[in-house]
């Protein structure tokens, strides 16, 4: 374990959040739930809990103040913080020391719909993602088949990767 | 206009893109890259270009430190500032001031999987979000014709609205 360069995940609370699933499915069921507000042009702050705003904003060839990533880059970074949790969660579950962990992500997006401004786009454009590409690089002592179940685990069981692998239903009001 | 509190997109610039798109749209297809690198646990920092990087953790009943919301909240931030970026590049395609651009978002998720660490996990239950609502609220002097076109270009072509909505293909690999 002398190289072990990441702090671990509490294998007792882990264990003990697997058996309160166990006990009680249902009450992890959950609503999560954000305000967002704009801050002028188009930086955002969004709000979720207590915590500080996540702020989003866009590139200067999309016309804003590139103060952060944009929307789907955001969408990106969910990505890889989910993979990056999963892959610890099950390591830790596994007993694997993970010394390293990176994961290099790339999608593919069409953006000639400019937002729904331009008026030509052909309606059967598809707009926003339609693949995405993940390289994960973990350093860890681990055999084959414990690194093909601990990807599999984590890609199978990702909310975030079930999220964007599955429709999700996107409901949405204007002055309701 | 004395009442308009939010910045403006610049509308020139806007219709430069728009004409770019349909001069050129195939140059408008992208790859947008990000690197996620574990900072020890559950806590992340995402790099996009030469941005800040992205920091994402999980709440202290899920493991984490809880120093900025988790990747699933990441997502809901996503599709808030990118409904909030179509409603002002539409609303200032179509000449409407925004006074006040506000979103509430909300998805329903069940974590019972715990990231696959729970063994017992039916192998038929879904992840992820399966529905997220939102209701915006703009601040405008705008027609109810209006208001409704600006709702309908803005959901159909944001980008993440529609890389939730449709299947997207996820590919990872693990040390490939």
């Amino acid at each position: 374990m002398a190289n072990t360069r990441l702090s671990t995940v509490p294998e007792d609370r882990l264990k003990a959040l697997v058996d309160a699933a166990n006990q009680d499915p249902a009450a992890f069921k959950k609503v999560s739930r954000a305000v967002t507000v704009c801050q002028g042009g188009f930086l955002n702050a969004t709000y979720i809990r207590d915590r500080n705003p996540v702020m989003i904003d866009e590139p200067p060839q999309l016309l804003g103040t590139d103060t952060t990533p944009n929307p789907s880059e955001h969408v990106l970074a969910a990505l890889g913080a989910c993979l990056s949790v999963g892959y610890m969660a099950n390591a830790t579950a596994m007993g694997i020391a993970v010394e390293e962990l990176r994961l290099e992500l790339e999608g593919d997006i069409d953006i000639s719909p400019v937002w729904g401004v331009r008026r030509e786009t052909p309606p059967d454009q598809v707009a926003g993602f339609t693949e995405i590409r993940v390289k994960a690089h973990i350093k860890a002592d681990m055999t084959p088949e414990q690194e093909r179940e601990l990807h599999e685990r984590t890609l199978r069981w990702s909310p975030v990767a079930n999220t964007l692998r599955n429709p999700v239903r996107v409901v949405a009001e204007l002055n309701p």
